[in-house]
């Protein structure tokens, strides 16, 4: 029986050079957040996904070691949501799964993270997350996040994450209306909506 | 900058030919789960990764659809648990992020998913999720589970997935003990013990 045996997660080609343009200031919060909610924009803009990007810094040395943004439907993996990626892309660069060998690894995100995404930042080993609009921006957007821990932010402290929520929520929450007013799809599973 | 910009998961090499003489009938639940129990324990003979495997199933015509089984260690990516790889092979197999689009994709796991898989679940698509061993099984052996809400099979059938539990679930903790027997490896991320 021949069944399919690997999948592939890849950025958009636009990105590199997009990436390459940007001037910023890895050691500081604000500027590392720009850069994400600016990526979800042009994620957006380039029609590559949903509006959603983040990045892993290493907060060691000021670093940019990835970015992710929203390829559900470009990959074809609901799982490819942006956190996803940018942590698998960084275990990639680094070549180990387990992120916290390395220290100091922060995830920005443009969104609080879905159930998925929640579950997954304790697997990757980063040490803080940090994220700008929140679930009810998201939810009134459209998009669902699924179920998380009432708690979710005191169960990631528990095991040494540091939380940072609503850094440049306004403007992220403001690429969720670009979305919008640009007809994206609100993709949610199920049956298609004509069956 | 030259960041990466790719990652691939790919099932071990054996696992064409193993699954090649499994004669099963997929229309039978115990059947299936008794094969995604066996994929786990060989998982670990084959020292490909942790005890832990799984399989998408359509229940419309009794047709296996992809396997998964922790890739963890093998691919680097601390999100390559058996339930996000099979999910997204079937995925890739049939060409869609959404499961649901077909009907009746049934997700099977050796063990209930950590709380990034239950929150990969509704993303998927898939209609029903049945477990063999518990989260209290997975912990006894030493692995960290996550925090999943409190009532989230309650959230799962609110969302229309039915879900069992506890098929073949001793057979499935037998595996986590083969794997304790044979010094596998308790990955937990954050610095390395000798640190």
């Amino acid at each position: 029986m021949q069944l399919a045996d690997t999948c592939v997660i890849r950025l958009p080609a636009w990105l590199g050079e997009w990436l390459g343009k940007q001037e910023r200031d890895y050691g500081d919060e604000r500027d590392c957040m720009s850069m994400v909610v600016e990526l979800s924009a042009e994620n957006v803009r380039r029609q590559s996904g949903g509006p959603f990007a983040a990045a892993v810094i290493d907060s060691k040395n000021d670093r940019l070691i990835s970015v992710g943004v929203n390829l559900v439907s470009e990959s074809g993996l609901s799982m490819a949501h942006a956190e996803m990626v940018a942590l698998s892309l960084a275990q990639n660069a680094l070549g180990d799964w387990n992120l916290g060998r390395f220290g100091g690894m922060q995830l920005y995100t443009s969104c609080e993270p879905c159930a998925m995404c929640f579950g997954a930042v304790p697997w990757s080993g980063v040490t803080s997350l940090k994220c700008a609009a929140s679930k009810a921006d998201a939810e009134a957007a459209g998009f669902d996040e699924g179920e998380k821990p009432a708690d979710w932010k005191q169960a990631l402290q528990a095991r040494g994450i540091d939380v940072v929520t609503s850094l440049l929520r306004e403007e992220a929450t403001e690429v969720f209306r670009l979305y919008r007013a640009s007809g994206g799809l609100i993709y949610n599973p199920g049956p298609d909506p004509e069956d």
